[in-house]
């Protein structure tokens, strides 16, 4: 019996989750839960999973969970400490850090600090803090177990064999909503075209990473601090039906494949019962129903911000924190209408052009730069904003 | 630094062998090396390689091994018994058994019980004798390594997972020399026809074997032998470009693959530095430029062998060494013209449906079982190819 901490139980990642553990029928017990707003989500959660604790984005929600828990107790922690009390409970054995953005990462780190497993969904720990993160969980020996389909792909593929085996990683990438999208058409595209992902169902600011192709880029930069690999290493690749999730050359030559229908589940459950595998109920791959499986390259001319993240890997130090900072100011301004799906990019091009990048060994100069970016993504939304 | 003895070093996978060992430079040795006629052949390697001890088909070769030699002492073993001995040489780790045909199956078990891995070429090892050889191989603790691309690739894909985690292992195959012709045509073909293989180059004896997929079907059984799983777990899926080299299916419904180009060279290399991969000058895999891979169904209808051996690997006991046994001469026969390419299916049905199925468990039953479909074999090519 494993027990576990969903944080962000009611977002899309956290809803699968939740879903993997009634399909594992007690295999996995629910000892905590977390949402920030949606809470008449959270109130039904705690009814089914009857978790030890939960933590609410205010103080003012709690009354609403504690009745939602019928006679049971449960203890109901609030605001971002409530988080760090939340995955330091000793009834935990995994903390599943489904969190978005960056308000993730110090949820993580105190994870790994009380010496839980992390199963990570959430992107920030390590594009932005992945120096800190990787470090403080070898120090303290726990697992960061990836969630991501790819990152679990390649964390299969290698389990077994020595990290120095490994000659490169690859990416697979379905090519988001904008794939076949002639150059000149993606800079005007509206966010209803840009939310329509060919085989993912996923929220809305991954979604409109995905279609810019920065959710690959910060693949790579993930890739790069989990499993020590350098950006150069790192390839990714067009498989447009998201049935390959991901492949690991060996220095011999041959190149491990994860495949499998593409559906969340899967990989959360990996992370859930590691180093258990699980039967699932999901439906398995029919290779010759399938159809042909061919990769291609991506198109860095009509994706900067792939490239943007490829620098950002290589250069290492602050610029991720920075990135993903400014990339959350961009995408809201963009699904806010206020600035165009091109200027996404120019936004994070322009900030990192101003960032002079600092080591990231510590969570300070980390928060620091995030808070910086910010403040000059916002500036320059509204500087563009103001063009419109 | 690696000691081996490779048995059948003159033969297709043999000098394979030997090309592999002289690109990893110093980090496996040659101990011994075998051949059964080509003389000259064994005396260019000798005189390269500088073995400890050579075995020989016949003691009159002897002395061309020795003048090959030069001024080092070599020791020459020769005749069946002579494999034995050079198998068990105290300075070898590693042996890889080369041979084909039955008589591969008398030095595995020797190898085994001399301590010595053993890396696997020999299909009939596995086929007649996978009962004995597995459990021995159990009882001593050594290491059976396939070099067959199929199951080196499963052997690598299930590494670090849990043998219980596996639901289904699925073969690849290119669907051989004949995959595309009708059915109607398939039973006249020639050996000229059927000995064109369109992404391995291979002996002659499997080539025919890949043509019928008996090859497929043979790997089957080894499949069911080397890892311990049913016939019906495991299934076969034609992929042409022999780029997949097989698959894993595990109990969650992940999907394992490895990929690479085809060249027996990677998969010989696997064996000989397990559980070390180490860096090969082999051009490596261009997903980009490999184009759509593909996974189809065989046609049983048109290809009975492989049903055949289905039916085999289910019954176990000495149906294996019936079927390996009666191929040889079946193919033989084709080769030498005396029968179509038709009736190798009829010899095998034939012969299989006259056996009385015994235990396999030793290794007695198993040459008697040999040397009774040989015969029985005989009889009908000879009555066969009387009405020709």
């Amino acid at each position: 019996m494993k027990r576990i901490v969903v944080l962000g139980s009611t977002g899309s990642i956290g809803r699968s989750t939740l879903e993997v553990v009634r399909s594992l029928g007690g295999r996995v017990e629910i000892v905590g839960l977390s949402a920030h707003k949606r809470i008449g989500d959270l109130a039904r959660q705690v009814s089914e999973h009857s978790p030890l604790a939960v933590a609410v984005g205010d103080p003012a929600m709690a009354d609403e969970v504690r009745s939602a828990a019928g006679g049971r107790r449960v203890e109901v922690f609030s605001g971002p400490e409530g988080l760090l009390e939340l995955v330091s409970l000793a009834e935990a054995d995994l903390v599943v850090n489904a969190l978005v953005g960056a308000a993730g990462i110090l949820p993580t780190l105190a994870a790994i600090e009380a010496g839980k497993d992390v199963a990570i969904a959430n992107k920030e720990s390590l594009v932005a803090a992945g120096a800190v993160i990787t470090a403080r969980a070898r120090a303290k020996g726990v697992n960061l177990i990836p969630v991501d389909s790819e990152h679990s792909a390649i964390y299969q593929c290698i389990r077994g064999e020595d990290r120095d085996a490994i000659k490169r990683i690859i990416l697979t990438a379905s090519g988001g909503a904008l794939v076949d999208m002639p150059a000149d058409e993606i800079a005007d595209v509206k966010a209803s075209q840009a939310l329509r992902h060919p085989t993912w169902s996923m929220g809305r600011k991954v979604t409109i990473d995905s279609a810019t192709l920065l959710n690959k880029g910060f693949e790579v930069i993930e890739a790069h601090w989990l499993f020590g690999i350098e950006a150069d290493q790192i390839e990714v690749a067009i498989e447009r039906r998201s049935i390959v999730h991901s492949l690991v050359e060996f220095v011999d030559g041959s190149v491990m494949a994860l495949l499998s229908p593409p559906d969340m589940k899967l990989p959360i459950q990996y992370a859930l019962t590691f180093p258990e595998r699980v039967e699932s109920p999901l439906p398995g791959l029919d290779l010759v129903s399938t159809g042909g499986i061919e990769f291609g390259q991506p198109d860095l001319g009509r994706f900067p911000c792939l490239r943007l993240a490829y620098e950002v890997a290589a250069i290492d130090g602050t610029a991720g924190a920075v990135l993903s900072a400014a990339d959350e100011v961009a995408v809201d301004a963009f699904l806010e209408g206020r600035i165009s799906f091109g200027e996404i990019y120019s936004v994070l091009r322009d900030v990192l052009s101003m960032h002079k990048v600092k080591d990231a060994a510590s969570l300070d100069s980390v928060l620091k730069a995030d808070a910086w970016a910010r403040e000059q993504a916002a500036g320059i939304v509204k500087e563009t904003s103001g063009r419109l």
